[in-house]
């Protein structure tokens, strides 16, 4: 992990965020990113019904996807090169029905090889809907070349 | 977990193919569910570029969504009450890049409370996308009454 | 989940502790356990070298055996009957060598079937070594019958 | 991850053997590694009731622990750099009471950076006691320096 000052860290979010407006996925799942001031990664989702199950609340896999964003995204400024996401695990705590939703995402390790970071989903109203953690694999292939 | 026979079996996979085929999220995500001969639930999943990172692979919260699935239907038709994903656990293995994926659950444990499965992500070829496994909570609500 | 007032809590967490202390591996790993003011279950593991891995740190088993207590007694006074740990999940995130260990946990969600908490592994110095999370599956064996 | 040839990988099992009969926590837990003709480790644990529970099965910690060595040592032979658990998922599905239990590992996947493995343990009647898989962070550290 490369050190980064507090401009550089700016700069990379301001990628990051570039790239994921050109995710064809943030236009379907209707997600928006930005970075809070401990640099955090947060994905608003307004509620949309094409994403529930047949009982009407929001599928657990969006739930899921929301969760690996959070978690992919606060890690990834802090590196120079790609991370993967390796492992994902996700506890689904509330239902959520015709809700907003949020994530964010807050670093636990941050190796040369592995980082390490746990999430969270809430409503807007602050419901905690699913807590979830993973592993980012940082591999040696460069943003820039990724399209960053 | 009720004694249920090869006919019943069959019934209640039905019912839950016409659940399936009832929830907004099977056209969002374009997927089809069938069970194989073992019970096992097999979801197809035709390539769609709207699920794609920027990089070009299919998003993991997608592979997510596979894998909770393929784990919720194979557990389901084993009892007469709902059940809840509780928690999901993802491992990546390989990139999913313009190709057809499936799924395929497989019962660990049956429990009166809690009931374990193990999944898998495939490609049409077979090369393992990734594999999964969940906790599903049995609880006491008819599925009659959930709208199956 | 039945309502416990402060002192019935507190009945059960000595309850508990009773149950531990009568556990053969208690006096094995040499944990102590107590309950702090938030209903947190905490067990202290005072170093013991014959629990190192080749390369002198404390193995990966035992922080897991921490964390499992931990989330297992801060669950279980919140219900009647028998708790049993369905599912574990650990995250290493320092080494640990020669060090005084303690573990907490902390409930997630506490439902009529399944029961998820979070738990942690510090060093005396507050180094966190480790965190964790897991569900508890929610028996009908009643703990009296159970040696409680 | 480097191409070992046959002989080679057998060389380096032998070598891991040597590590682990140096280990302090063989002793404890009682423990004997070997490799089957797949390159699985397999550690066989005799029953021991120092490790059980309140209630006489033997700990989740200890099932936790067969799971994390199956792993581990089913990984390292296949690296020249040592290896270090980052991440471990538990499913415990049937109590192991007063049996003799072992554990066996199998490759996931074994990348630059992380591998991963999935493991089980069983009674020698072969019931199903517990599943588990892992994510093993590839170091710099040279084995030898370790002492292998």
């Amino acid at each position: 992990m490369p050190e980064i000052d507090a401009e550089g860290l700016k700069k990379r979010q301001d990628e990051l965020i570039g790239l994921f407006n050109r995710a064809p996925m943030k236009r379907t799942f209707g997600m928006e990113l930005h970075y809070d001031e401990n640099g955090s990664a947060i994905f608003d989702m307004p509620y949309n019904p094409d994403f529930n199950h047949t009982l009407g609340g929001i599928h657990g896999g969006v739930i899921a996807t929301l969760l690996d964003n959070a978690g992919w995204f606060t890690v990834a400024p802090l590196y120079n090169t790609w991370i993967s996401t390796a492992e994902l695990q996700v506890r689904l705590l509330n239902a959520a029905v015709k809700v907003d939703l949020y994530s964010r995402g807050r670093i636990l390790s941050a190796g040369k090889r592995i980082a390490m970071a746990e999430m969270e989903v809430r409503t807007r109203d602050d419901l905690l809907v699913a807590v979830g953690s993973g592993s980012f694999a940082v591999t040696s292939m460069s943003i820039t070349k990724a399209g960053a």
